[in-house]
């Protein structure tokens, strides 16, 4: 049987900051839900393009030629190669539309990457 | 410059049923912006997975094997081959997100196959 998502519900289920979770996948493409609080770190993909879709709060995305700030019901794709700067003042639900082979840190790995993502 | 999409925006820009919109791409896949209203045609798609998120009413996807009903903040994924029928007994806003090669009406080309997508 097909299951439906309530994305509300999917975030109720974690707490941590920059941990993107696998809620859904259809063909090479995973949907993640991720909390973000703060400043992450300058990175870019070599071939994903990456969306982010804002649920609740406010993401500020700073790239090299200016930021793009997303309310709930915004959102932006980053293409590949664009520098980008995830940040958000407060606690903010954002949902990442991108390719299967996508690392949260891209061409920045070190600490703050998650390799193994887990599923909610 | 990489812009920002507000999806309620999107969907003040059409007005028509069952005739989604291109509002952004990434990689292999697209995000369409569909309104819908009665019932559309049982298909299924080859390859492509579907994924179909509510903003706005409620949508009824009949399955062979039963039925999905969707809220706002709500989606379901209807995997390749997976027989379905979208059914909204309102008016209702959704987000498709889709390989590229995805046509409306999938195995069942016909009168309601939209061939050219427009973009909003």
């Amino acid at each position: 049987m097909v299951d439906k998502v309530n994305v509300a519900e999917k975030f109720s289920r974690f707490s941590d900051h920059w941990s993107p979770k696998i809620i859904a996948e259809l063909n090479d493409f995973y949907v993640k839900a991720v909390k973000v609080k703060g400043e992450f770190v300058w990175h870019h993909h070599e071939t994903e393009d990456e969306l982010f879709y804002v649920v609740k709060g406010r993401l500020v995305i700073k790239l090299r030629e200016g930021e793009i700030t997303l309310n709930p019901g915004e959102f932006a794709v980053i293409p590949h190669l664009v520098e980008h700067l995830p940040v958000a003042e407060e606690e903010a639900d954002v949902l990442l539309l991108e390719p299967k082979t996508t690392t949260n840190t891209g061409s920045a790995e070190g600490d703050r990457t998650v390799a193994n993502l887990q599923r909610v």
